[in-house]
């Protein structure tokens, strides 16, 4: 097995849990669990597929559905015993944005042949999953807080991009990308990176504006 | 007009009263029904297609714009004169949810004909279009309430495509399924009917978390 | 350029700044204001394409991302100038309706040949992108406001196919298209236009229902 298809798998295993850790948050009931593991873990990917017109990736291969399963099962019976859910959730989410961003590019690149289409994808595939997740679950939307998040997907998406166009092997560009976005996003986690905020103020509610 | 397609159209009829009477809740206007109905009553399958990278249904067909178009004025006219519109929209729901479990199973069955897909294509154009109606209207979430509601959608599934595998006519293995769909989704909503909660305990707003 | 292709840019980069605006209330980054840029300027007719089966408009095509990153970097170092972000967004907002309703009218008209699909595709394309800028942007919903919304697509999109399929020049149709959606959500921005209320009750918490 090559390692983007590697990564891929881990990627979907990961926002698998993520979904499922949602679930349990919200204590919903087993099939609850499936199905917001499996929507979170195909979700970006689906999507992906979608906007690069090729048959969506899950449709022919049991295995994702397979794994999103499992793991919405071992996350149902063992979620009680993390402290907190919510901090594991991130930091699976981290991971499963690196995992992706490097993925997502690699398709687009493949497909389109285009580096900046493959920036995009890649920057998709790594966080739609997570923004659907959080939009069905009723979780406060990761797109909306002060720490960097869809950064790190761009620049895992742009680094794996640039290696690849400069010859590098797959491995090594895709080890690149997946170390730095992770790295950012982590960082953004651990010591609330967040870009120097802009001298804006916040918006009014609407029926408060005359 | 074969059995599977009477249940297509009547799905599409009565997810699209779902969307008016959620409009009617909020007080929209009459295109704002129209707008919700169409949303609700084609939306499942026209994530179904996408997925299955077949020519969205409606696009070819105008029949199924007409009848939400017409259940939406319908409902419009009527609305007011049911005494709880949530409960009317829940039973509904119920219908178009069995109807769409075996729909989007056969058509899944047939485009793909791998029954893993089957179950799946069934189970997400049941509950899309509740999910995007829930989404659109600011309704709370079926998909977040205690009481069985995807699991519905997968037995109904599972049972046409057991069946259609098995060699049993279409329209036996679709009644089976529609009647089994709508009897559990109908037992959660009279009686409550819900998995037993696993011991787990709710997730901490995040900004309680230390 | 054809006028047709105008009003597709120009639809994109008034809906990339409303996205930005929707990023500078919620006091996101730069990389937030991109991001919503590009899903509101190209989330209508992304979804367009996916119902219509045609390869994604911006895929093949860089202008229409440049054009989303160039109006989120303006917006970003602007915004705190306009007294009301919230106006200016609903303002652009309507002239990106207008625009998208004739744009999605057109291609839907020239890919399918169906009038009934053109007003749909033309209501769609216009109305997609401020909606998903909602929902990703915490936004209260322009679908929920007693204002004339969805009407101003339809209007729009019906009297471009109206014109186009009566033999008129593109130019002609698809400047009254737009002038006739803008009139009409413009009105109801600066006069509160609405529908006659329809003799309705608001809707109860599904809590409050015995």
């Amino acid at each position: 097995m090559n390692p983007i298809a590697l990564l891929d798998y881990a990627g979907v295993a990961v926002f698998a849990a993520t979904g499922a850790l949602a679930a349990s948050r919200k204590q919903l009931d087993i099939i609850g669990f499936l199905f917001l593991a499996s929507v979170t873990g195909i979700g970006g990917g689906t999507f992906r597929d979608l906007i690069l017109n090729v048959p969506v990736f899950w449709v022919g291969n049991r295995d994702y559905v397979l794994i999103c399963a499992v793991v919405a099962v071992v996350v149902f019976f063992t979620a009680h015993r993390v402290e907190s859910r919510y901090k594991l959730l991130l930091w699976l989410d981290a991971i499963g944005l690196a995992a992706f961003s490097v993925m997502g590019a690699a398709k687009g690149l493949a497909i389109t042949g285009s580096p900046a289409v493959s920036v995009i994808t890649g920057m998709l595939t790594a966080t739609f999953g997570g923004i659907l997740r959080d939009l069905l679950a009723g979780e406060p939307s990761v797109l909306l807080k002060p720490e960097i998040y869809v950064t790190a997907a761009l620049v895992g998406a742009a680094i794996f991009t640039a290696g690849d166009v400069a010859g590098l092997p797959q491995i090594v560009s895709g080890l690149a990308g997946f170390a730095a976005a992770f790295a950012v996003r982590g960082g953004a986690l651990r010591f609330g990176w967040a870009f120097p905020p802009y001298k804006s103020r916040p918006g009014r509610r609407p029926e408060d504006i005359p």
